[in-house]
């Protein structure tokens, strides 16, 4: 009776700016291909990247679970299956970025920022389209382990397929290597 | 695409006291009875009552969400299909209360008290089994509005069945006023 | 260079009912007790015993910490020197009950109860003054562990000076001890 | 009565790299300049940074707050007066950021990552030596708003004083703004 693959996504909120629609559809297709293999899409269950992605999950059928910062269940987006109302607001994006297996982030800002910190300090695999690059730190950060660990561990993808493929492929690389002979 | 019902089971985990066998066959069917009316069943995700009730809905084929205290997956019992692991310790009892659109309280000690403390401060239904009193307080709570209040809100059933029952009439008739006359 | 002793202070906020005068006084003069006694006062950071406690030390030149449950220092009561404006709105309570060395609770309703529960839970020392009585729990729980154990724990005083003695009593013998032999 | 001003430092832990002397000494300079104007230092309580920083505000007098990322108290480094063991792990991270009236990064990994994501976040002003560069975002971030607002936001020092004196800057301006016209 194994767990269910479970892949994070994560990204801008409807907040200030709108979505462009290039965002938009990547993030439509990111749910829509998590959903056609199995997964269940865990995200923060509010509007953006998160709605698009949710949408995409249930078009094809997908179980979608919605991490909310605020207390009412009623703010989550339409396309959320189950919705986890915590209370703790911008705290809850530790429990988006521990709570998948593999995370994807999509555009973002500082709340997507302080996710993929999370995710990264678990060693969960990030993979990142139009985010934030750790790579290019300041000169000042140069020496620091860091930028090799992260060059290895935040993937960028260019698009949903790529992206969602890259996840899968570390997850049950991963997988077989636990049940392998070590 | 209405969100799906979920039910939050607490009580009492496999620490230093064994789980009595009559409070083990009672959370098992509660899962079952959870399980068997389609809603997704929520719990601390460790062993004792969180593994039984887990264990009954997998009996049922139903669905199961585990809210770990730790940082690892793999601390869940075998019943749990989706592991949202926290980090948070005990801060993580708020969101197993938050969660469930009734909460059934199984036996349970200290973190059960403080789970069925916040969800009936969110004013979530709250049914319990060979649970904490909260009618019983002292004589010096007795002028105070809680007595009153706990009393309509945190119910006292005998058996499982009873108690599931009794969580699904409280959702299905709020559901129905919410989409009755405003 | 010892640690500062820190006492947390809980009860009633100023919620839907009034603070009666008699609580409010008892609070207030918990707050004195400890501010003379050189401890910090550590609470909930809004109104009610809050708020009376918390000007109670300052008017013994004490220090007060608020851990308040939204992100705006500006909520904090007008006696609170140093705010943490935490943002996890109730989750905040297992702060305030792992942050004293010993827990004074003063009236109080669920959201109490909570902290009362987290901090038992976390074996601190609980000094009740007209709050929840953990003792007289239904006949149900009679047979567990609990009741002898909060027997011992929770300790009820009818007055400020009462309780503050028994924490400070208690807080010492466990130093003591901990620098013994043993 | 006002309250206390508070600033949190953040930054490289003990952790698996050893604290370089250049980074030690600067935290301690950032401790003392903090504490000989009178603010409280708030930090994680634990090795590396925190610890230079609490060690360096102790010698000057100051008052120091250690937010604990487990639950022991006796887990912080021995320059931090007042612990709160929040056992919530690195979610901790976010009362660290949200506490302060500014932040001053020193250094740092992932960790720290997410506290000045939190800290910017919540329009903090944060002040960083030797660490984390969000400017210099991959080519794909550059035509979001966000570089052109972290650069006047997240100010670079490259000695303790200038960071401190900045910090102060801010603060006393905005309280000067708020206790202005309207």
């Amino acid at each position: 009776m194994p767990k269910k693959i479970c892949i994070s996504v994560i990204g801008s909120g409807s907040g200030d700016d709108a979505l462009s629609p290039q965002i938009a559809k990547i993030a439509n297709e990111v749910g829509r291909e998590i959903a056609s293999r199995g997964a269940v899409l865990i995200c923060g269950g509010l509007g953006g990247v998160m709605a698009e992605a949710a949408k995409g999950a249930k078009e094809k059928g997908g179980l979608t679970i919605g991490i909310l910062p605020g207390e009412d269940p009623g703010s989550a987006n339409p396309f959320i299956d189950i919705t986890l109302p915590t209370g703790l607001g911008f705290a809850r994006n530790i429990l988006v970025a521990y709570s998948g297996d593999a995370i994807i982030a999509i555009s973002g800002r500082l709340g997507t920022l302080s996710e993929i910190s999370y995710a990264l300090l678990k060693k969960k695999p990030v993979i990142g389209i139009h985010t934030w690059n750790l790579e290019q730190l300041s000169g000042r950060m140069s020496s620091f382990k860091e930028r090799a660990y992260n060059r290895d561990i935040l993937i960028r993808c260019e698009n949903a397929k790529d992206a969602v493929d890259r996840a899968f492929a570390i997850i049950e690389n991963k997988e077989k290597c636990q049940n392998g002979s070590n």
